[in-house]
């Protein structure tokens, strides 16, 4: 499993929250996409953590990338981003 | 629920991984912690994301921040740091 970590600071927090709830069966119904999750962080409250599981690193750099999806995605979101955001990618290691 | 998240860099990989393993119980132990997980992040081979999921923010700022075991903890990891972490707190938003 592959997590995608954006770190999102935004302009509008509530407009930005509710486009991320109507944008979550986007993701949902896109391919190896395992979940979905929304953190405002503590420490900036116009900052947020999308945290999205993925099957693979390609589901979601080539395939949603490209997808229709991708493009309703951030004409959901993009109005609200005060800066553009910060992807990484991260993968568990067993302990 | 809290989730903790330490961005660290580190100088040595495979011991860096070696000292968390050995430092699970400590968090594990802690109050309020309900989980912790390593992810490696993939656009960086020498960052890691340490994610504690504490009961709240004070179980870890103050309690564990203020016990023996967070110094037991430092003591195993911090030398394998190649700078000091960065680490922020989230809570989660209902989608």
């Amino acid at each position: 499993m592959i997590l995608e970590t954006a770190e999102i600071t935004v302009t509008d927090a509530p407009a930005f929250e509710a486009a991320v709830r109507e944008a979550v069966p986007l993701f949902l119904a896109s391919h190896g996409c395992e979940g979905v999750d929304l953190h405002r962080v503590v420490e900036g409250p116009s900052r947020y953590r999308l945290l999205v599981r993925w099957a693979t690193l390609e589901d979601h750099t080539v395939t949603f990338r490209g997808s229709e999806a991708f493009t309703r995605w951030r004409a959901l979101v993009s109005p609200f981003f005060a800066s553009p955001p910060v992807v990484t990618h991260s993968q568990g290691i067993a302990l």
